[in-house]
């Protein structure tokens, strides 16, 4: 079972009342790459980078599964660049830099060896492109998942909705969720978001946990409660990774491994804040993974008789 | 089975972006009575009332299996008045009026008749008084529950922490966490307030429900996600009903079975909301309670194989 990942590979710099780095490896599609690796194989890359980055970087991607047929070297420019700095509160940040670099001239190729995958993962992306790699598909996919966010709903809002009716899970925080719908209440948000065309809506509350939509059913996950929340860069693409990955390895779509599926995408984003950027998954083994699991059992778990 | 439960009885005016209401019956042992009183009698009040608290109240209340025994009624002052304006997120809100009046006197005295009880609910008071109940009573109850407020760590610093040696559980809401600790994150709030005195913390998160903590354990308990919160005056005070209301039914303050009992706390706090002051908490029936608590186990529960 083989997933299509669609996003950037790339550099950030990144501040938190915790510390900072100076130019880390980053990318919604890394961060997807490095969380799904762990439940399926080949999660097929589709991205585009300078000749900046890191070819061990690519190897320990490769190492784990991960085909970059579909990653586009471009020899004489630089990788996407993106600087931020996190606020006291971790919930919110500022962007110093974006220098788009290669990002300006990205378009997608579906290389043929990717064809008949049976799950797409959209990263954060120029809605464009995300509907120019659907329109490459030979065969549908079983499941499309997309991410995307503020930035494209004051830009690109009509193709946006264009892509909005060609996916089956979208992914928003709730900032997003009420800017997409124009409601306040993420309930009557999710109602006029799945009216937009996915059937399933997840919205990332960050710290506060996650709520999954469907027809008239909502399920709720948890965040794990942290001591500390080191660096939330990329716990939105890993908790994706996760989620697509569990629901790839199980090759289920149903409402109710979702649900699982969130919380394994939950367990997968709670490691990833844990360190800057994409270190921490890479040290991660799968005993370390069901431990989290464990943990998130016992945190939601209840009895109760109806009598 | 009985549960003393001190606090205030009151009036409010409550200005919600949905609506305006003009003095209405609230107060914390209001509240409190209401959640409670669906699942243990009596629910023995100690509370101060002015002259102009409605028959009505008190008589629906005793109609509960409400003890009014300790509920001082003076001839000739007006009840408490609180009056507030939420903001449109719902989850703030500015005082606009309060008027002390009866509670300025208030010396809360504990009937006879209240002795013996099993469990005690300390509703948001100035710490003395709670303190005052506590050493009251002749025999210690097997739960003592406290809530409590910003105001009093701002103005009583020293008697609060007086208060906490004594009590076995304590409710604040995330800020009030962070105030009493000094700690951002909120698990490193907790341990710094179990230290203080109470074996079990609760820390409510509004919309984004409430965690429970005791020793290394945590246990969350999302709200649900309803599609207007119409008024939250008067949340925090049911969702403590309904937790010691169910501890009191089930005579067992294990960890497990607090677990539940938050859920239950959550479940009655998700109808508080839906009207304004307690009027919706008046309307509800056992089947309504028990469908509302199967929301509450279909929003959490999933499967998961660890292998």
């Amino acid at each position: 079972m083989s997933v299509i990942c669609v996003g950037t590979m790339a550099f950030d710099a990144i501040e938190t009342p915790f510390g900072k780095t100076d130019r880390i490896v980053g990318g919604s599609a890394t961060y997807v790459a490095y969380a799904a690796g762990n439940f399926v194989t080949p999660v097929q890359q589709i991205s585009i980078v300078g000749y900046d980055f890191p070819k061990e970087e690519m190897d320990e991607l490769k190492r784990r599964g991960v085909s970059l047929d579909g990653v586009e070297i471009v020899k004489d420019k630089k990788s996407f660049f993106w600087s931020g700095k996190y606020h006291m509160d971790m919930n919110s940040r500022d962007t110093l830099v974006t220098d788009l670099n290669v990002l300006a001239d990205f378009n997608p190729v579906v290389p043929d060896s990717y064809q008949g995958a049976d799950f797409l993962m959209l990263g954060n992306l120029m809605p464009k492109l995300q509907l120019s790699v659907i329109n490459q598909l030979k065969v549908r996919p079983k499941l499309i998942v997309m991410d995307t966010m503020n930035f494209w709903m004051d830009t690109a809002m009509d193709d946006l909705k264009e892509v909005l009716q060609k996916v089956d899970v979208l992914l928003v925080n709730d900032a997003e969720a009420r800017q997409l719908s124009g409601e306040l209440s993420l309930v009557k948000a999710a109602r006029e978001i799945i009216k937009m065309g996915p059937k399933f809506l997840i919205i990332k509350k960050g710290e506060h946990g996650a709520l999954l939509f469907h027809e008239n059913h909502v399920f709720f996950a948890p965040a794990l409660p942290l001591e500390e929340v080191f660096d939330p860069t990329g716990a939105g693409d890993t908790f994706a990774g996760g989620f697509i990955g569990h629901l790839a390895k199980t090759k289920d779509i149903s409402f109710e491994n979702m649900k699982t599926a969130i919380i394994i995408g939950s367990a997968m984003a709670s490691f990833c804040v844990e360190k800057f950027g994409p270190e921490r998954l890479k040290e991660i083994s799968k005993a370390d993974i069901d431990e989290r699991l464990t943990e998130f059992v016992q945190l939601v778990n209840f009895d109760i008789d109806l009598v």
